[in-house]
């Protein structure tokens, strides 16, 4: 079971990121240490050539990682990122935004995960995001076995 | 002499990328491989603790890096970011975020320039970016000497 | 098929990596847009604690993304890597490292791939690659389909 | 004044880096918070076109690192890179390299460094390379001034 619901999740991001809304980020789906978030395609993210806004998708990337953390440690309002690598694979189309979060490694005080950004509908990965989240040092995270 | 002004890139960045007025990113200072822009404090930026987003300060990493490369080959819409990777360093206060990007090397198909973050007044850095931008192949940009 | 053996390719980085005999890399499983790269336990790349020095990680990991680059564009030279991530994980025990690399794009001028390193016969990750390559212009790589 | 000195960093990693003898790795300079490394050259570090491997370059950026960290904090055996990003920007020429590192963040738990590689002699920057260490808690690093 992950220590967040899904509904907790979403309710705590739309109330503490104001990015949240403004991209239109829902939570799909929460397991322990992994997680689905949907981007609902919006206007504002456009490019010129109807592709998706680069910080957009690190917007969406840097959300997954936060659920698949919190998944795993529950509301800690502590966990910050503290850096993130993305490759741009290809360009988006006009069209919703998927991202599939897993977490590598949980520890005492560092939490690494990756992230897969895909069109919705599409099998082609769009972006490829690995990311390093602080986790307070409070509990022993690292203890719980991961799926 | 960059290849493009300041203000000829603030129009740009402004028609192209509606994420830069919705961040108020602002063109302060273009010269050749190098550029300074300001994100102007925002309450649509702030996390909880008064910090601003980190997607916020990716987003003006990525337009800083696009003014750098576009300082060394004009206008070429077809310039993208391939990769980004940034490293979170200290949560910026409630305080308008500037961003000085250079260029590390600007090859004929890809250039790959640096991006420190700092809030406005503050010596220490908030940020540190990396990135790769692809550009177009028609023109060899590599010939041409870097400051 | 891939477009070189596993044989062809270890007789390639045998004799053009000094590196490749030294760390003890050998090719165990070449297919398309997708390599298995075997490093024999060696006491010459031992840290203390028993663990395995990370520049030896960091060398089985770019060997195994050129193995994955020269499985789609055949015998190119002059393939190199522009740049490369790694998330150190876990700290690997004094025992064979196996590295799994994978096609995340192919573009027409740059290829990356991503590469997750595993102890000899444990199933967690101990260190998580992504890295990208440049590729000669000639030849449209892109058209080929991946797996 | 950095808390080890050049001398006694090099007969630390002498003794406990078996890479370091075989790249050749020597400290030219230790201050607070940064560091001088030379790698001498070596014909094993060499490929095909006279330029020099990339791994032995990521084993000398992480070397690089490893000075700047233990110049603030002191010989911490458990001090141990989390992740490495490195842009390779030219072809070395067969020459020495050069490192020089600086520090970007020390923190209680992590400490985030930037190194950059010279062919000794140039200019140009060869490759870019950040990277974080995880330090032990005891002892709250932060409080030290950085120059």
């Amino acid at each position: 079971m992950p220590k967040m619901s899904a509904q907790e999740f979403q309710a705590l991001i739309d109330a503490e990121l104001p990015l949240v809304p403004l991209f239109g980020i829902r939570t799909e789906r929460l397991g322990r240490g992994e997680a689905v978030m949907r981007m609902a395609f919006n206007d504002a993210l456009v490019r010129p050539g109807g592709t998706i806004a680069g910080p957009a998708l690190m917007g969406l990337a840097d959300v997954t990682m936060y659920a698949v953390v919190l998944s795993l440690v529950g509301r800690v309002e502590l966990a910050v990122t503290t850096n993130l690598t993305i490759h741009f694979l290809r360009k988006p189309p006009p069209a919703d935004v998927l991202a599939e979060g897993r977490i590598l490694k949980l520890g005492k005080r560092l939490a690494v995960g990756e992230v897969l950004l895909y069109s919705d509908g599409q099998a082609d990965v769009v972006a490829h995001v690995t990311g390093t989240y602080s986790v307070p040092p409070a509990g022993d995270h690292s203890k719980a076995p991961l799926p």
